[in-house]
């Protein structure tokens, strides 16, 4: 089931096993070294020649980089929740390289909810996002605790 | 102890314990928003006033900021590991927000060391990388499963 971006849920408007699906973004080679040359400045995300005599066999995108523009599709399409994304934390993973070219999206399902216990206006959410690339391969794993306001009380 | 980049050490050279830091990087106000534009694009990390009436109280670094300023930060002067800095996954969260102005450094520890099987040229080292604004205060705590080379047989 996806949700539109007009409705901004909040906790109480959660389940556990929701689905969403955001819009996708295609990553440029200039992107891949843009984003290299200020965060993540090594050889396999720079320089397409010397790429290929590393474990990448190629130019790769840093995944720092994947993790950002994961974040930019799940704030602008793929997860509608009231008050924004504030994550405090996650684990991540990348079980596949993101390469110049790739075309991707990203796939996510609510698994755990947890009311604050001492903060009543909120809980937290424990989202799986999968970012996938045009071939169906993920390349990006994160399951992120998400901080999300729970329904003002009228 | 610290060491220095003029040294590029294998996954042999490395023992649990073992402590790196980084140089330091400020992070002004101009970048928050530039990246925030790009990647994270909601109004605590891009406008100062809307910013005050959200759960951060004013403007604060995307998390994925931090992430990203911390790898740059490890791959110039954190951690000297031969054939780069390459991420299998981690854990990541952000215990303190990161705030314009902030000078950020990084500080590393060895955790555990696990030469591959299957693969004889590398293992994995996990480690721990807290990154330290100016008042001492962690802002990121990354546990990151790093693809380390062993050395070459002569």
């Amino acid at each position: 089931m996806s949700t539109s971006t007009t409705d901004r849920l909040y906790l109480d408007d959660l389940h556990v096993g929701q689905r969403f699906k955001s819009g996708s973004h295609t990553i440029e080679e200039v992107e891949v070294k843009a984003f290299a040359r200020q965060f993540d400045p090594q050889v396999f995300h720079m320089d397409n020649e010397a790429a290929k005599d590393t474990l990448f066999k190629g130019l790769v995108a840093s995944g720092w980089h994947t993790a950002a523009i994961t974040m930019r599709l799940n704030v602008e399409t793929g997860l509608p929740f009231a008050g924004g994304l504030v994550g405090a934390g996650g684990d991540v993973s990348w079980p596949a390289a993101t390469r110049p070219g790739d075309v991707l999206h990203v796939e996510s399902e609510v698994i755990e909810l947890i009311p604050s216990r001492s903060k009543p206006d909120r809980g937290i959410a424990v989202v799986v996002s999968r970012t996938i690339n045009q071939n169906a391969e993920v390349v990006q794993i994160l399951k992120a605790k998400l901080v999300v306001q729970r329904k003002p009380a009228n």
